[in-house]
């Protein structure tokens, strides 16, 4: 019998105590013993609930039960996560947890921890929700040298663009939607703006490339300028642009590429076809080629069921797992965006074909059924990214509105 | 040091040794520790390469050496791969395979030896290739139920589906450019009728639900009958024609659903964008919801870099895995297909659209361009198989040709 502790009864604790009591046989049978809930740690109270006598407002309740051996972390924020969780591994106990927040930014540290104290760290529901990525990504693709992974991270921007691309809806009007739907926050800016996309790509690039990836260090943009001209654009281009995390080896460098940002994707790519709230991670290794997989990115049960699933497989360990971790990195090692190498679709107004072509040499133009007089769109080839950057200065310095710039994906 | 024999070096075996060499570092870092291939079992002579010293004709030379812990089996058949890895098993020497034929027909069996003799049989690469699917399947859907399981799990069939799909080629045409590809055999009757297929879905199956599922009892249509007409009419429909594997839980029943057969896919469906010579498995989970694995079903890389991902597993582990395994059954719980409830697509000659509305109740009629005057084609809604199957028996005896029935996938 594996006892174990939940600390935060929300939507992904609650559905923990859930997918245990309903998979109950299957669970025992895979773990080889029975798993029980012993403890619950919130601050609420729960007085209708069947099981209200496991709750306990002081965490030392937990942490100081020795037949409590792994305990799952599903508050989300750093603190006092954080605290709870260095506790608790300190004690020896195995944290499982879904918090990306904390993963991304102190996964090192954490993992760390977990190996002094022989003990383990498991993060699965911290990307992809009920995808299985984190322990593929390491034990299947072992055999690989991982390339590249680019992914459809986040939920909610996912699916304010398929309204977008599908219905024609405006993207306040998507995000309303969204917001009613419950699949957004009432404060979206930390899906809108990229950031929990940014913390997922961290905690994957960290894995793939054995070094810790701040947050911090990852220029990460947002979807909330993206207009349905754009949209209309990217399909006439052949594509339809997605809000994407990309983390890629440098050949020849000691830097990786890692960004979040919108990005026009190909209608040919396998995660073109990734809409509504469904996530995809493709991970291209040098022996396998590309992998994709796909799910759905949120959610109580398919988030509950991969903390489970770390809570099986912790269950059947023996000691430290010691190679599902990386190191910490005390320098950033992550290029700077405009040293990199990209193509973008740019839209602008008041420039000549000319102009553009003096700017940017060949580019690929692009029409749109009721495009104003003076409106150009285009895509340039993938050149180093200042260039870019300085070749749109000098239009606007020559009186030219440079309106959007999307990065184009390769995947 | 961890030391391993390689059984055949063909594709996969001497894809094992190339990846083995190429990603060194990773593996010993991912491993905790060196692998190297010791010893390497073929008949034939293999003088030119710079590691002949390690070959051997000789199985005992292999199983007699104490050194060797692991043993891959990648020789392909029943016999003489049967033998020996039985024989490694019996010597306490994990074995690690592609063989599908092999665990499809004799797994639970093997997967008894390895837990009397405390080690293992690990098959990752026998289904999907470079796709991780077995772990992730065992390991991160340990908390689901799995309810159903559907793939397009051959390449070769694959390729030539997608060619006459998207090329309006003849079937004998692109098995012909399958085989001038090296994607198909000279005899492709084992990816061509589906029996490749079959054994992994029975493979996939027998870990999903616990029990063996056994290749003579799952009944397996291959593509060779299907038609560009067809390919016209499921387009009509909405959808495209992809081989599949399907095998399911039948709620308040002990049997399962487990067929191989061509079906109408709905466009909207993550399986119908799986293209060319790449597999995709959809796994619905009662936690989950529907998750997909994409990537390269075949070929000498990916399937080599599963086959090493096990060794690197087999390195790190610690005795046997429980739950990585399948009770034997010694009777067959296969449901006949007849006593299914299906929806089919159908195309006949020489009935008026009353007769069909009398033999099927409501059909969806479907149409082509260039359809023959009495040529009529629809969908029929779910209904017992064997219900279907007398209806068309009185049409034909009355008089009426039927030409083509698929089923269409709920997926």
């Amino acid at each position: 019998m594996a006892k174990i502790a939940v600390l935060g009864h929300g939507v992904v604790g609650s559905g923990v105590c859930e997918v245990i009591e309903e998979n109950k046989e299957s669970i025992t049978r895979r773990a080889g013993q029975p798993i029980e809930v012993k403890r619950i740690l919130d601050l609420r109270d729960f007085d209708d609930l069947p099981y209200r006598d496991k709750f306990t407002k002081n965490i030392d309740d937990i942490l100081n039960d020795d037949e409590i051996s792994i305990v799952v972390e599903v508050m989300g924020g750093v603190s006092p996560a954080f605290e709870f969780t260095s506790r608790a591994l300190q004690k020896g106990k195995s944290v499982v947890t879904s918090n990306k927040e904390l993963v991304a930014s102190k996964g090192a540290q954490l993992l760390a921890l977990a190996k002094e104290n022989n003990c383990n760290y498991f993060f699965e529901a911290s990307v992809g929700g009920g995808i299985p990525i984190i322990r593929p990504m390491h034990l299947c693709l072992a055999a690989n040298e991982i390339d590249e992974i680019v992914g459809i991270l986040n939920g909610t921007t996912n699916f304010i663009l398929t309204k977008m691309i599908r219905e024609n809806m405006e993207f306040d009007t998507a995000l309303k939607l969204a917001q009613d739907l419950g699949y957004a926050e009432r404060n979206p800016a930390a899906d809108v703006e990229g950031h929990d996309a940014c913390r997922k790509i961290c905690i994957l690039a960290s894995l793939a490339f054995g070094r810790h990836v701040y947050p911090q260090y990852v220029q990460t943009e947002g979807i909330s300028n993206i207009t349905l001209e754009d949209v209309a654009y990217a399909e006439n281009w052949g594509g339809v642009i997605k809000l994407v995390g990309e983390a890629k080896r440098l050949p020849g460098k000691d830097t990786i590429k890692c960004l979040v940002s919108p990005a026009l994707i190909h209608k040919e790519s396998q995660l073109a076809n990734i809409d509504d709230v469904f996530n995809g991670v493709l991970v291209r290794g040098n022996a396998t080629g590309d992998v994709v997989f796909y799910g759905k990115g949120a959610g109580k049960l398919p988030t509950a069921s991969a903390v489970v699933a770390d809570v099986i497989h912790e269950a059947k360990s023996f000691g430290t797992s010691t190679s599902l971790t990386w190191a910490d990195s005390s320098e950033n090692f992550v290029e700077p965006v405009e040293a990199l190498c990209e193509a973008f679709y740019v839209r602008l107004f008041g420039a000549s074909r000319a102009q553009i072509e003096e700017a940017f040499g060949a580019v690929q133009f692009l029409s749109r059924a009721g495009a104003e007089a003076d409106e150009s769109a285009f895509v340039i080839k993938p050149q180093p990214v200042q260039k870019t950057l300085d070749a749109l200065k000098t239009l606007e310095d020559a009186g030219v509105r440079v309106c959007t710039k999307i990065r184009v994906a390769d995947c």
